[in-house]
């Protein structure tokens, strides 16, 4: 087992997972957050990162994503910082966000798109008692 | 169990499996969109990403890839952004997509090189009729 | 079993591990240092780094990150080199520390944002006796 | 299993595995080509790459590589694309190919380095007849 | 099984493993070369590498660094290619070599970093006898 498993993810079992869902969103200056928040439909939501990318429109300045999720208590993580003339795209495969996350551009003016893969699982059933499903 | 294992090729056994085939495409002015669409053929089939690569030829603008799938309901999802002063190429890999998926050269004229593996999974019988079958 | 798993994380069985926490620090001029060292409550703790980032004020000069643990024995570890008109971030996934852990911004000014993951794991408990829990 | 495993290597048992061994090869103006085809050993081959360099030595131009297996039928896939100037060395890390395979430099003269790994399997035994061994 | 599970840290079970150690070294002018040779305490050793960083005091020149081990035959392989204007660092997670290996600082004066882990492994017992043990 590497640390790879230890993501929220492992916690349920492989019967429970369903096909994941290409994802992506795109941060601007009229669009500065994008909050990723699934239904409340009783699974468990993670949101797993493919690449960070600036449109062709971007200006020549630094722009820099964080992500803010409810356990980084108001203090949004910095997770990317790109400038069309010198890095204007990232990998970053291997970051994985417990919903609901909130992307952030808190600097530059974008366009800047995020694309991942959003992974639904069966959350724990202990729970569910006849209010919640009815 | 990792997030990495949620992928679709996790609902099927390791006796289903078949070797896998280097694949590669071309996007370019002309030619902006490339449909990968395997056969019918009662296999699940999934691409896993590895490099984008401008060509020798480009000219220096951004290129923008885009993919699309039928769940992305026509927008398509920006995955990588490249220029050839700047930045030729991006390893992509962990970018994996069922199909049919489509990649479209967003912006820029190319030509730019997609290349990654493609794999064949047996798919679920449970649907198979006889019907299916003749 | 991959190299991989050869992690201190992997010496836990998986009922043991509680969801990660996604984790961030900054390193500037006037906190070139950052100690990571989770409270004494008997669990084991590992970071998992993600990015390592400018920030959009940086300086354009060299910005070298390093790393200590007890073991490296006073010889912090370089990890990264950035530099705003050059590489103003860098992915890396994949290098992960048992705790505590102390991040050095041994050459330039800063602020440099570094990312990741804290993974808590319930700790051996052979060594647990009374005293320890009183 | 995550779709990593559905590489060729996965159709073996741990038992089969040897050693893997570092390996390199360098295309150049005038060794455009490089093939890498083990001996006929009843074994079956992997090739998994790790980096591809530029020289000190090579010209500020485009350096395309491409790789060629049975199944390309004839179509080398572009799988990098480098720049002295601009992008000098890349991590393919993930890359796999089965054996033989070709790599050719097809734009550029070079030198690139590719490093990776050589993987030993013990091949499928069932197509082992007496005419096989004799 | 993937292929990244075929590497020498596979041939051993988990419970022979020990703690990872963080490792870092440099190269220079002066000292071109850095020889990793655990010592003879019946282990198995494997140094599985993190990043390649150019120190701040870099000279604007090309670094190529290099890595021999027993097998490679006289031919250091060349694992990456960094100038501090264009790229001063590499994320080369997933190169793991067998020790001892040696690198070497091919072209360019360095500094030059290199960070990984040091992973210690039980070594196979079955040649372990009276004159080896005492």
């Amino acid at each position: 087992m590497s640390s790879d498993e230890l993501q929220l993810s492992s916690i349920h079992s492989e019967s429970d997972k369903r096909p994941p869902v290409v994802w992506g969103c795109v941060l601007s200056k009229d669009h500065k957050t994008y909050v990723f928040k699934p239904e409340d439909d009783f699974l468990e939501h993670l949101l797993k990162l493919w690449t960070i990318c600036l449109a062709t429109e971007a200006k020549d300045e630094t722009n820099v994503v964080a992500a803010e999720l409810h356990h980084t208590q108001g203090k949004p993580i910095t997770i990317a910082s790109l400038r069309p003339s010198v890095l204007p795209m990232i990998n970053v495969n291997g970051l994985e966000f417990s919903t609901p996350v909130t992307f952030t551009l808190k600097s530059g003016s974008g366009p800047v798109y995020i694309s991942g893969i959003h992974i639904s699982l069966v959350d724990d059933v202990e729970d569910v008692t006849p209010e919640n499903l009815f």
